[in-house]
């Protein structure tokens, strides 16, 4: 046994409340490296030889180092103490908090196996501390809209310069094509059609840019789009159908003519703003930067969510939205800049105007610490969206490489938190899908089936399912193509089917997931996902040769062919 | 190289801000495995092979299995990316976010070693999310009483059946002695001599038993101890002196008698204190419990924390006592059965009420969870104690053992947490230390002697200093003996003098601690403790024989006896 590779720690990803009488414990070990694992625990005022329970751990996820085992346990007085036993042909070892022991029962003092004090412990599950992210986002696909590029449905609103909406029309990073919230209103048919239930927009606050990330008035719609009657007539049809909406709030910074930064620029330190940013010295200057940015922007200057002011200001915003206007969700536009304590209070003003509003934060990378179940719900799962590149469009990793990489986010948080991941292949930020795949629509849908039949909800970035193309930041933010014949029919009914194949089975949404096979060197995968009854079998080749799967380990049962019914 | 062995999690106890300018980068390997480890890191936005900086990391902790890695970095712009590099002999391995790499130029993809988007990050380091203890409590020597054991200064406040307090008195768990709050003050002078700044006492609230943790009234002095009065004065005389005062938040579970379990006793679900509690089932019943308690105690019923009720009025006591009382911290009983969310109101309402307040919390476990700086300053230090004890009190592990265990606890969580971590030996709680010593005072000082020159604040038992002996609870709550011909003064001087030296120098405070000598199967040990060029190199021995202990190869320099002087 390598010791060395056997990773425990209580409270974290590796033991959490999932529900408020059930406990998730988890271990990792070398891959391949034990016979059999288990948690050896007790109530902790009570835990003799003859009270603890030997519960078996499984497999649930695997990478190229290591194994991760999982067991679900319900303790009768929400709270424990426990130990983990691993065994190797003869040989077993336990662990417990002080460390390794290889004699269960003549180990003796603080650290003996059979006191409490030397075990694990889950101190006890209160239920106001449970990650309980809302259940809908279980059953949602997400429909990226950047407002400026979807619709043009209010042509009076068009600002000056407006250019015309056509299928080879070129976006650069300063043109408008007169998108706005009518035109999103105008085809919910169409999204209804297609099958979303969730519309994720990008800013459409006013701002100056035509992204509108830059804002000026957090709680007005920009003019270009419509006004706050027009959001809420949205929010208000899309609901009737079904379909929820989330907006981006962008609290990191604000953009460069949002009046209190204006006004620290015209009156310096005197201004009664002055202390809304993070300033070094006054005045303020862009070379060398007297003030805080996002990145390296001048025009993008940080808030100080820390002041009392600035905090009421964006919380009222968070407030506004989800209680006034009725939104479903908020997207937090660099998350993992601001600080945890404004996110939890943050999550205190949406959860109370609106319990089942969803909270997702945009951080590309290890997000661990904001999904504690204090800040929020989920986030941006990019390291999936690599994967999923990587693996079916990019063909850089192989199978093994896949899966390990997969795997690694499944022990990375809490499951509750994997099971609302908002997973997205390509966004405003990215080159589209298509453009990825080099045209290759093949790998396209490779990627996209992969994403419509993973654990999280999947999010369609506009126009994909009728065949855009398009590079990066702004190739990928032309005006979305409505004429029938220069739409990609094949590619909306693939979307459309696997979207209704994903309702139609919860196996598909919240069910378990398991690789089946992921083999070095492969370029071809296959995995089980399960609820009930219900059992799915995918098998997806990224190979331009034919491959067999051997599944009649797993298979036992009927099968049919979901694509023939067969 | 073990690349299993190999760890590291973002925004964890192995990447955090220690200040607000300044991150602690931390890696665990196998033991003895690596030449030289490395961070490289650069600004998140600009981070090229030209921009980023290499710099070299330290092994600062050790056990068994592992060497842990630590630097200390401040980058320009309060956030960075950053990687590992491990080398050894001609072999270098980097780690980033996305996994191992042995090409640090050639590799590609989002998961490259120069794209920041593959490497680990801290995002922004904002001041509000630090944690910072109370920098009092790096200088604090507490001293615990339990205050109807140390001195009866007012006999007219004598319970009925109260017994003779004499040096051969009998403690059981119903029996009264008179100690009181006057006791405490008319010994101020007593404390002042051993040189302690800090007592902590059990508490001192109304209730029914000797021990007072069945809480009555929280806001009431118990009239067996005086009144608020009283209380107000002590912390004032005590204050004059430079000496603190901690109370004991009993605040997972009421007593028996307190007001609204009585009112739910009586009236059952109609109480309107029905919801203050845990009830599964009225009316309350004690076999089978039909209510949540501490342990399987019936007359200690579990508060329900999420009540905004109870947690106004719990929070209502944690300011009275330190904003109108004026004491200087709060030791929380069976802190880790309450819910974050409570202790992180806690947290607020006491710093708001003194920012400098000391929150100690009782976990006799892992503690991470509540050490991140939104709820405990630190927590009392068992796994130090229990070290201490099996290494030179009960001759139970050896040299290598004691160094592992007690380094983990330096990797377990932040510097900051361990610097004001409360390190007791005994109280209240366990046998004495002389009981645990079997009467032994040689191994006994050599504990005290540890504990005094070791990180983190150290605590004094009452009566320990003098000789006082006693198994566990009630042995361990002997009446003080106050008679001076009863008293050891050889142990009250050695007390004194190591309490002096740990004042006279920061080395022995917060100054940085190593093992300089901790082998396999030895019972002896040296370390270091140095800050700036205050340097100490202490060896202590457990064994009956004698042993020398190499310390050339560090000790640079002169250095002086700190017994002799010469």
């Amino acid at each position: 046994m390598l010791l060395e590779a056997i990773h425990h720690q209580p409270k974290s990803q590796y033991a959490y409340a999932y529900d408020e009488e059930t406990l998730h414990i988890r271990v990792r070990t070398k891959r391949g490296d034990m016979d059999q694992v288990s948690v050896v625990w007790g109530d902790k005022y009570d835990f003799t030889p003859e009270t603890i329970t030997t519960s078996k751990m499984e497999v649930f996820a695997k990478d190229t180092l290591f194994d991760y085992y999982h067991v679900e346990i319900k303790p009768p007085f929400r709270r424990f103490a426990y130990a983990f036993k691993f065994e190797k042909g003869k040989k077993t070892v336990f662990l417990n908090e002080v460390g390794f022991k290889e004699d269960e029962m003549h180990s003796s003092g603080v650290g003996m196996l059979w006191s409490p004090s030397g075990m694990f412990e889950f101190p006890f599950l209160n239920p106001i501390d449970v990650h309980t992210p809302p259940e809908w986002v279980k059953d949602a696909v997400f429909y990226q809209i950047f407002p400026e590029r979807f619709a043009n449905g209010d042509p009076t609103l068009n600002p000056p310069g407006t250019e015309a909406w056509t299928p080879d029309a070129v976006p650069t990073r300063e043109n408008f094509f007169g998108g706005d919230l009518q035109g999103v209103i105008d085809n919910l048919d169409y999204l209804e059609e297609l099958g979303i239930n969730c519309i994720y927009f990008t800013p459409f606050f006013e701002a100056y840019s035509n992204h509108k990330y830059d804002t000026i008035d957090y709680l007005k719609v920009d003019p270009q789009f419509g006004d706050e009657k027009k959001a809420k007539e949205l929010v208000e049809k899309a609901h009737e159908r079904g379909i929820r909406i989330m907006l981006d709030a962008v609290f990191n910074h604000s953009g460069y003519y949002f009046p209190p930064f204006q006004d620290v620029l015209k009156h310096g330190e005197k201004s009664r703003f002055a202390d809304w940013f993070h300033v070094k010295e006054f005045p303020l200057q862009t070379d060398p930067l007297t003030y805080d940015t996002f990145g390296f922007v001048p025009a993008m200057p940080k808030l100080d969510t820390e002041n009392p002011e600035v905090k009421a200001y964006l919380l009222e915003v968070a407030r506004y939205w989800v209680e006034d206007i009725g939104v479903d969700g908020w997207r937090l536009d660099v998350a993992n800049e601001v600080d945890h304590r404004f996110w939890r209070e943050f999550r205190d003003t949406v959860k109370r105007a609106n319990p089942e509003a969803y909270i997702l934060g945009e951080i590309w990378h290890n997000s661990l610490a904001w999904l504690q179940g204090d800040q929020f719900d989920a986030v941006m799962n990019y390291p999936v969206t690599n994967s999923i590149l990587d693996f079916f469009v990019k063909d850089e990793i192989d199978a093994e490489n896949f899966m390990g990489r997969l795997d690694q986010m499944m022990i990375a948080y809490p499951k509750q938190a994997n099971e609302v991941a908002f997973n997205l292949l390509d966004s405003h930020d990215t080159p589209r899908l298509l453009h990825i795949a080099d045209g290759n629509k093949d790998r396209m849908k490779l990627a996209a089936m992969f994403q419509l039949l993973y654990l999280g909800a999947p999010c369609i970035y506009y126009g994909d399912e009728i065949g855009m193309d398009g590079g990066g930041d702004p190739g990928c933010r032309k005006p979305m193509i409505w004429e029938k014949d220069h739409q990609d029919h094949e590619l909306f009914d693939f979307y459309k089917k696997l979207i209704q194949l994903r309702k139609d089975h919860r196996a598909l949404r919240d069910g378990s997931f398991r690789f089946l096979s992921a083999s070095k060197g492969a370029k071809y995968i296959s995995f089980e996902r399960t609820h009930g009854k219900d059992r799915f079998i995918i098998a997806m080749n990224t190979d331009t040769k034919q491959h067999d799967v051997n599944v009649e380990d797993v298979a036992k049962g009927k099968f049919r062919n979901i694509d023939t019914g067969d």
